[in-house]
């Protein structure tokens, strides 16, 4: 409906607050960039609607600790867009690394490669290369801001492992850029095991290769984004496996995240809808009285997104000293 | 001819030695572990016997050392078996970064992983884990040994550039096991280019997967051994493009390095055998007189020995002290 | 809207008709099995609503041709739900023929192996087997129209090439079944090109493979459904391309039908989405006065369908006679 | 030794039979054209030299049924470098079919693609192009005689099936060749499985492409011999596995064909070492006193031969008649 169409975010959260509640919108979806995502987060919530955010959740750090408490005392729903978790096959990779398919992780290796920050495209105004490599409005971090902490949140998502701590080589390769458009990391997790996260957006000739690898004591699995169907599957001394959404073989839990049969290729729309999907059954939840979990939501929440800035904090403090060790 | 199988090292070369110039063997094959590689060596220089060396090429630095002033004065030809630069898709690669495809060179990720030390096979006797998992044969390292030096080797001498320095972090994942059997890297290039080298073998479900990626500014391209004719070339704006053995659309030198019709597979065999034909080669030009030119050989020689050993001192130090930089 | 919920197609068409024009229905889809093809589409027609039909389009041949009178006297909208033609690649590979990259066409091997019916789940009452194994409800052809016609269409969309006769071979392999699981066919073109289609729905292991290859004279190219974003070109002496959707090396065309960044994996709802934006744009045009042309529609239509069931004709005629030739 | 080179088959027969018995060669290796293996096969083994030959194994049918009698009057050992079947994932992919695995054999595609006779290369004296597109030395086909027969000797060695009856559709698309050069074929087999046999060396753009697949009531099996240490087998419900050489779970008959630890790639030359080996070891047995038995060979012999040059004149036959069915 036409008189729906607000001028500002600020005029839409109010308007619609003013609504009936049987009429006003239920929550409010966060796009834009990152220095624009701690104001409306936080109007929203203060006039009752949910949240869906995108990634990283904030502008710094300490935007994010302040979200967070608004989001805690609000008990409303909150959500942050990493949606490459919401695809099946990764739903599956968690499911097996829980059974104790892999057996103890050894290592992780997850990267994140994309060539189109190759030159200098800024300078020419290209949109969505401007706010990313200006500090002013992406943060401390472009490459690592924008698609690290999608590595990094997928590899905690799949293993269900913590990073304990990283050192970083970060880089601006397109010269004139203030931030890095690449980084290295190498990590160490809470449960011993090792890795590598390895991101960049000057990898020219690479489109949107989120890669992610996980080796335990009796197999690894692998994920790429640009390939989402096929899960594969090595395990010591058996053929090599791949595991495809919409059969039987699955667990039940992944069944609920594809919505053709075998052989119809689902991609990246799909998975934004599973993870509105399960944001949306939070919400009727919600509704019928349910006091929200943050600890047990099926999507990522509003500790992700502060896990994800401490995550870009440590990668910049460590990279702009040395490569030094840093905990997070 | 059976009166030509001797005891020893010692008595083949000497026994030989007095043979008639033109009954005499040519060369010493050397495929022992690493702490036997200098004597025998050093001993077939010193009695005028070409040598085909295993990598790494020495126990330590030290020997290495010593090697190389061996080798330079016998002015004998001397090779080191990295034969996975062989390949004839490897060659290929190193022409299309010569030729200034890929632009300038930002970026270098070098992956070596095995699965076959993820259990402790050394414990129950396994002969080739015995010797690399132990400190008095091996020397202070086991994986990044035996193959991180494959993987370092391949990157130098497909892009053309220099590690200048690196941090690791070391880990022996595998109980009782005194040397580490995964590392990460962080690198620096002497052109300014970054990357990492991956190496592991406790990679538990892998085989012997070898993988270089090397990404320039105009593309990136990448090859992987366990599929050495499949080299894979991605120019920004451009289609990925797969480059396959005996084909007209390759440089002419890399045509030297195929046997088969296109699409007639070649392996690892024919890798070594490439290596050993560039060897016999350079014995036949010494033969007719030419002295040896040690920087322009077409394979890896004591110079790539000594700059193993330099590496493997620069990761293990650096796993020791908390990933500093090392300078190799 | 609940009160728009109906209980019969006779009665939605019917009342639908009824309302003011503004607010009356635009068009029928129809997915119901073959024999409740015809009868929908013509009240639907005959009733002044443009029509979205699954193939084949009709229960047999007769039916298609008394169709394709309604729909040319209707003047209003046909589509047939052949969605594999509307993937970006299948665009774009049409556009690499059209614009004679292969030169002139010797081969095409058209495939569509599927699984599901290798053994008589029909007589546990499947729904979806039921049907489509029964001759009263199915027509003449199981496997051969229900997918057959899916492999006829890409390979005459894509080369823009015709079928003039083909022999075939057709089974039933799975006890009980009376209709045939299994098709195997040579065909000849128009311009003089052969080829093979063999399809199944026996082939057991299987998911939904449709694949499509055309070989021209300077090259050829190859497209597989459940991996629909690699488009595999093979030109002579070059090496072999992969196109990928959201590119600018693709035609304009192409990318009309690609909503998100390269990279960006979209699938078989999207490809349904491009035929229904394509249908609903030509509604539009209807409705702002456009006679509809229907030799120039960027969709399938009643040509399409009746050529479909000649297809099928064709096919079992071959198979019940020796796998004579048969003109279509 | 130089004096061992002869100026003719004959020549060369006929001197070494005069050596001492521990002197003389072994056996005599055939590769010369189809018009050349006749007359050298005979003279061979009429003067007691095992043979290994060419396919297809004679010059036309009859020509090769009197061979078959030389053959089993002489005694000796007789081999036909068919060497597609002697890689090691061939014959895991033969005792996972003898096994049952697939269950009963519905379906079989084989398929052999080249280009490299894309243009009239004859015509410009190419030597390989120009003995096969002539009828004077080929016989009476190009494309089957000299791929087609590869395509359906690894179909029945891998399958344990017999080809029954084919109908086919040959075409010289190449304008000057007398030969066909193209040829599609409808089988049906001894067991009732029904499939295709697709061949060509006009597929511009493909280098070597033989690939086979097998379906079978319980899943299906693939093997593509550009790609030869990839088995892959996708069984009902299962996830799709890939089998590699070298590895534990594998057939111990298949160990035998491998010679490196898994991930080392083999190829080509070893396919055909294997089958020398095979010939070899056959060989030693005959000398130590063994009657050969020619139904129990571990690799192609004569009576393969001869139903290769059985399927030719069936292919050549049906292709000429309006492509009837032909008995084989």
């Amino acid at each position: 409906q036409k008189n729906r169409v607000y001028t500002s975010y600020r005029e839409m959260i109010l308007i619609e607050k003013s609504l009936p509640e049987n009429e006003r919108m239920d929550f409010v979806s966060i796009v834009t960039p990152n220095f624009l995502h701690f104001d409306p987060c936080k109007l929203a919530l203060e006039n009752g609607f949910h949240v869906m955010c995108e990634k990283p959740v904030a502008f710094n750090l300490d935007e994010a600790k302040a979200l967070e408490t608004i989001v805690l005392k609000s008990n409303l729903v909150f959500a942050l867009t990493h949606n490459y978790t919401s695809y099946p096959m990764v739903k599956e990779a968690k499911s097996i690394i829980k059974e104790g398919k892999l057996g103890k992780i050894f290592k992780v290796i997850a990267e994140y490669q994309q060539g189109w920050l190759s030159e200098n495209i800024e300078s020419s105004g290209q949109k969505q290369a401007l706010w990313r490599t200006d500090k002013s409005k992406a943060g401390i971090s472009c490459c690592v801001a924008d698609i690290g902490t999608h590595a990094e949140n997928l590899t905690e998502y799949v293993t269900g492992l913590k990073i304990k701590e990283l050192c970083a080589d970060i880089t601006s390769f397109v010269e004139g850029r203030e931030l890095e458009d690449d980084a290295n990391m190498l990590v160490r997790f809470d449960n011993g095991a090792k890795g590598a996260i390895i991101v960049s957006q000057v990898a020219s000739g690479e489109e949107n290769e989120l890669k992610l690898r996980v080796f335990g004591e009796k197999g690894n699995l692998e994920w790429l984004q640009s390939d989402p169907n096929n899960l594969i599957l090595k395990l010591a001394d058996t053929p090599k496996q791949v595991l495809r959404p919409g059969n039987k073989y699955l667990n039940a839990e992944t069944q609920l995240y594809t919505r053709l049969p075998a052989g119809h290729p689902e991609g990246y729309i799909e998975s934004l809808a599973n993870l509105y999907k399960n944001f949306g059954k939070e919400i009727l939840k919600f509704k019928s009285g349910k006091i929200v979990n943050y600890e047990e939501l099926e999507f990522p929440s509003i500790s992700d997104g502060v896990r994800g800035m401490r995550f870009i904090d440590a990668v910049i403090h460590s990279g702009k000293n040395n490569s030094c060790w840093v905990i997070i």
